[in-house]
């Protein structure tokens, strides 16, 4: 298995009490945003969330969002329906190589990270919607919880070789 | 910028005609099924695809993929609806996670890649199952061209501070 940031990341839901800076911040936003778009439209917006009190309450989004609590910061990713085609066919898949690229990059930088689904949930669309007071053409879509890992890590390879089918099924 | 191949990354639309080794085509594989999706489902599957007269056919999928004619390999990935939930919400974000780590993987490793949008749109979906005629479970989803750059590239960084808020909308 190759050893880089694709292969190693994994969803990592407990961290440290440890403070990640500002620089990492913006790396990881960078990757983000170098992310391919549907005619390269870049439809993202984003808050970075390191008040205590926001995180606590942005972990309450779901049951599934309850590790968000100890993270250190969230990273909410947002769409911005007026940057996108009418047919608002591709902004899934803008938004989605987004949070993949946010979380390889935080690998690269040895930050834990778990990708918390929201959008198309219509209750956790507009919990978090209402907690920010969103203008209408923004849509929540990804929340990122991130961390430093309280312990070493190894992925294993998902590589199954059935899966693979040449020039025909 | 960092200079990684999640920075590196852009799309390549020209490529030599000088074969891609069926080890880098596993290692691009490998790095799209390491993505993150929801319950870990892993709900893809992929034709790797060499044959040149398919290559051909593929690249009259739309008016945007006529530069798959000259990809050394395409690489559809395709969802099993068999393998994600029956609400069918998140198969988007982990179909595009995969085809995200495809496009970086094969950049890590020199190799151009360009991300053609297929699934959702149904003429394209129709296009392609017929072409291989795929089973009703299984759904193309995106085809990737992959080829050897006709030059050295440059990427630019997207980085926009205005779209980075904080603790707030």
């Amino acid at each position: 298995m190759e050893n880089n940031s694709i292969f190693k990341r994994k969803s990592i839901r407990k961290y440290l009490d440890k403070d990640i800076s500002d620089d990492d911040i913006k790396t990881i936003l960078s990757a983000g945003m170098q992310a391919p778009s549907a005619f390269n439209t870049q439809p993202w917006t984003f808050i970075v969330v390191s008040d205590k009190e926001l995180i606590s309450k942005l972990s309450n989004m779901s049951k599934y969002s309850k590790c968000a609590a100890y993270a250190n910061r969230l990273i909410l990713t947002m769409v911005d329906l007026e940057k996108v085609p009418l047919t608002r066919a591709w902004f899934t898949q803008d938004m989605s190589a987004c949070t993949e690229n946010i979380l390889i990059e935080a690998t690269e930088l040895g930050i834990g990270s778990v990708w918390l689904g929201l959008y198309p949930d219509s209750k956790r669309i507009e919990f978090v919607s209402n907690l920010f007071d969103l203008p209408k053409n923004i849509v929540p879509f990804s929340l990122v919880a991130l961390g430093y890992p309280t312990m070493e890590y190894e992925s294993e390879s998902r590589y199954d070789e059935s899966k693979v089918h040449y020039n025909g099924f």
